[in-house]
This record gives C-alpha cells, sequence and structure tokens, in this order.
C-alpha cells in the first residue's frame, strides 16, 4: 500500500457520505416540508461526516464492501446530528450557533428543531432496518447492529451522558468525572461507529475487542482535542459560545495537562491497531487527524 | 366465546403491559440515575396502554402468542410515551400538566425532560432488536416491524403530523385539514400497533389492509373523541391547559358535527372486522370504548 494521502482520503470519503446522505434525505410527498428542511439543515449545513467515515475505514479493514457499510454510516451521522440539533436547544447547551452557521432552531424555532431532531434519530432506525439492509448482510447482523447502536446512543451511551454532563454544569468537577462523561457523551457513538464496520467485515472476537479499545480512546481523545480547540480559541466542534458553563478537560486540569492526556490516549488507541499492520493505516490517520490537530 | 367484559379485559391488560414496562425500564448500574428516573416517570406515571392493547388483541386474533407481542407492545408505549414528555415541552405544546400530574419537564426540568424523550425513543428501538426478541420470532420479520414502526413514528407519520400540527397553530384550518394532521399524529401510530400484532400473528395481506384500515380509522376517530371531551370539559389525553391554540374537528367543526364524524368513523372501522366474526369482539370493544364515551 502507497503512503496514505489523508487528506485526499478524508475529502474523498466525506464526499461520498454527502451524496448518500443527501440521497437519503430526499423531499418525498408524505412528509411535510418544513420538517424535511429542517432535517437536511440539520444533516447537511457542515460537518467533517468523521464518524461515518470511521465505520467506513473500520469495516474496509475486515473486508467489508461499501454498499454493506453505507447505509449504517449514514445513519450513525444521523444521529451524531440529532443529538447536536437537540444539544444546541435553550433546555440544553443554547448555543446559537454551531460551526459558525446559525443553528437549527434559530432558523426554523424550537419546536421544529425539536422534532426535526426527533425525526433524525428516528430516521436512522428507518434507515437501518429498510428491505435494502438486507440485501447484502443477514438479517440477524442487521438486528444485532441496530442493537449496539441503540445502547451506545441511548440511556446507557450518548444520552446518559449528557444527562450526566447537564447535571454537572456549574459544579466542581474532577478530571476523572469528566472522563466518564465524555466516554459516554462523545466516546459511545465513536466507539459504535468503529465497532459496527468490524462486524460488518466479519472481525473475530478479539479483534472487535481491539477495535472497540481503539474507538473507546479515540472517543476520549477527540473530545479532549476538540475542548483544548474551543478554550485555546480555535473553534472546536461547536462549544464556545455555549452560555453554559461546561466541565472539560481544559477547564478542570489546564491546557497542558489536557494536551499531555491526549496525546497519551492517542498513543493507546494506536498501539491497538499494531497487530493489523499497515492495513490499519486508515484507521490510524484518523486518529491522528483528530487529535494532533490540538496538540 | 362468552360474552366479553371489556373492563376486565382492559384492565388485566393493562397490568399486564404495566408489569413489563415496570421490568424493561428497571434502573441500571449503567444509566444515570436522573435520567432513569426521568423516563420512568414519563412511562409510568399513568396512561390507559390502549396502543399496547391494540397490539395485543390484533396479535391474538391472528393466533400470535403473548411473549411474542410484548416487546413490540411496550416498544409502541415507549414511542407514545416519548412523544408526550416532548409534546408537552414549552418549545412545542407548553403544558404544565399531563392526565393531571405535572409534565414530566416540571418535575425533572425542560433539558432532563428533553433527554429523557431522547432515551425512551432510542429505549424502543433497543428493545425491539435485543437477543430476546428473536427467541421467538423471525430476525426478518423483526426488522420488518422495526422498519414499519419508524414509518409511523418518524417524519412520515407521528413527528410529520406534529410539525404539520404546529405550523397550523392559530391559522384558519378545515376538517379536512384537521383530519390529515390526525390521521400522522394520532392515527399512523395507532395504526401501526394493530399492524405490528398482525403480522406476528401471520395475518394474510388481506387480512393485514383489513386491520390497517381498522386502525386508520380508529385513529381519527380516537383524537376526535379525544378532543370531544376535552371541548366538552371532560377531560381528553391532555390538551386542555395547553396554552396553544390547536385545530380540532370540534373547533373548526363544532361538538355536533364532531360527535356525528366519531360515529362514522367507529362504524367504518367496526365494519372492517365483519369477516372475522366473533374472534374479533376484543378488537371492536377496545375501538367502542375508545370512541363512544366522547358520543
Amino acid at each position: 500500500m502507497p503512503k496514505l494521502d489523508i487528506e485526499a482520503y478524508l475529502s474523498e470519503r466525506k464526499a461520498l457520505i454527502d451524496r448518500s446522505l443527501e440521497r437519503y434525505l430526499k423531499q418525498s410527498e408524505q412528509r411535510p416540508r418544513t420538517i424535511v428542511k429542517a432535517m437536511r439543515y440539520g444533516v447537511l449545513s457542515g460537518g467533517k461526516r468523521l464518524r461515518p467515515i470511521l465505520t467506513l475505514a473500520s469495516g474496509e479493514l475486515f473486508g467489508a464492501e461499501r454498499k454493506q457499510l453505507l447505509l449504517f454510516a449514514c445513519a450513525l451521522e444521523l444521529i451524531h446530528a440529532y443529538s447536536l440539533v437537540h444539544d444546541d436547544l435553550p433546555a440544553l447547551d443554547n448555543d446559537d450557533f454551531r460551526r459558525g452557521e446559525p443553528a437549527t432552531h434559530k432558523l426554523f424555532g424550537e419546536g421544529i428543531a425539536l422534532l426535526a431532531g426527533d425525526a433524525l434519530l428516528t430516521e436512522a432506525f428507518q434507515l437501518m432496518s429498510r428491505p435494502e439492509a438486507v440485501r447484502s448482510l443477514k438479517p440477524g447482523l442487521v438486528l444485532e447492529l441496530i442493537y449496539d447502536i441503540s445502547r451506545a446512543a441511548g440511556a446507557d451511551g450518548l444520552v446518559g451522558g449528557q444527562a450526566v454532563d447537564l447535571e454537572a454544569e456549574d459544579k466542581q468537577a474532577d478530571t476523572a468525572a469528566v472522563e466518564h462523561i465524555h466516554a459516554r457523551k462523545t466516546g459511545a457513538l465513536i466507539c459504535v461507529c468503529a465497532k459496527v464496520g468490524a462486524k460488518i467485515g466479519g472481525a473475530t472476537r478479539q479483534e472487535l475487542r481491539r477495535v472497540e479499545r481503539y474507538g473507546g480512546y479515540l472517543g476520549l481523545a477527540f473530545q479532549i482535542a476538540d475542548d483544548i480547540m474551543d478554550a485555546a480559541g480555535h473553534g472546536g466542534e461547536g462549544r464556545a459560545g455555549s452560555e453554559k458553563k461546561k466541565a472539560t478537560y481544559p477547564s478542570v486540569a489546564g491546557l497542558g495537562a489536557a494536551r499531555k492526556r491526549a496525546r497519551e490516549l492517542l498513543d493507546r488507541c494506536l498501539k491497538e491497531l499494531d497487530p493489523f499492520g499497515k492495513d490499519a493505516d486508515p484507521l490510524r490517520a484518523i486518529a491522528r487527524t483528530i487529535v494532533e490537530r490540538a496538540l
């Protein structure tokens, strides 16, 4: 394998994901126009598509085909997008902007934004269960993936993490508490993105455990890196401008300690890929790209 | 079959559903306490369980066993409960009370209520995809049911209806527009409750179409009946006290016309059951109980 051009790799895959999302979120006659517009805005107005790219890369490492991976990759991005739309609402982070653009509720109103988030979450499960999904995968595996993803997205994972995050606001937190929140709020979904790809590719249990650990460390490192970017004023995924005071690794331990911890997690994450040799270069490059921008 | 004691029938089944929901929503170590408390409150603080009872009755008409039906029946109730928790939020209906008790956000705050709704919706899909689901049903059928339910719950159905409802607020509406909203907002989920039971029971395509029409008419009649109860001050499912002005059948056409229309829809709904003879008595009694209280 020639040396990987990670910029080209990421932009080719982002374009692929964007095209697929665009197709899946098409206006249909049955759907009210406003809700579709708000759903599309919440998904298509920006984003690096790191989560679905992770699913593709992890799947390809184990020999999965793109057409087997795309539905799930896109469903995972819809779940990520819904969580941001709801997170930005006044009831949670009260952010007026997301990636420099107005938040969904600033354009469509709080009611429609709330419903658009609900619709995106539901749409993710509709995507994964549509007849197309079982054309190239066994129904039993599809069900298992839906289960894994729902666990990562719900009270055991992402939503649970958001609830703990909300309760920790304006309270004293230590680095352990912050990591506990991040492991759920950010880590669970990133981890399942990698896991889903590996399962589709037919990874062994041992390989799966490695991929899960890779995803777990990466999820944590990602959130710390994002908070470092915000704290340093370089614009992370969007906490800057939030009116609420969140416990972050840099705010609790300082920028230096946060950078050290992110580096440590990146190293651990990369170490999990050792047995896969050069085939895992895309997963390595993705992890580096995510974390090293903040170091 | 002896004459059905509908009161006893409904209360026995409600108790069964309540016990199952209670079991599925148990606190676990992994889940933050607050989110579980809010989820449980949103589901367990009341409700007639008509939707899951409909799934049981429809399934039993076609010979399905309870253990095959219960997971889906409960998942459908979780989706109903999530929609109420979100509906009551200030961003939508801004209702302080639900069935005479404080709305979830009045007890837990708007942020946690929003997240509890998200968690309940996700939990519904987790329930339907858990390994237990395929112990008594084929994975392909389980996937098909998940697909049907996600369509009924999302932008094509319930959430889409809520969006149109929100946009119609304080605007002039006619009965056709009101029925269009209700067909989605209330009808889609009630219809899929009946459909899921019939599919699990192995209904033929023709039988399935009858059950779907039964559910469609019933859903509409149910919403009109509920709005009649509210308008007449007898307490429907909870619109009374809402600060926003919603278009309802009684508000648009008057109480008399609303009662006439509800009766007409009930008759059509019952007619669909004719070929099933006495075996369909539970489905008949459920429909009558839902609609006739308002006539």
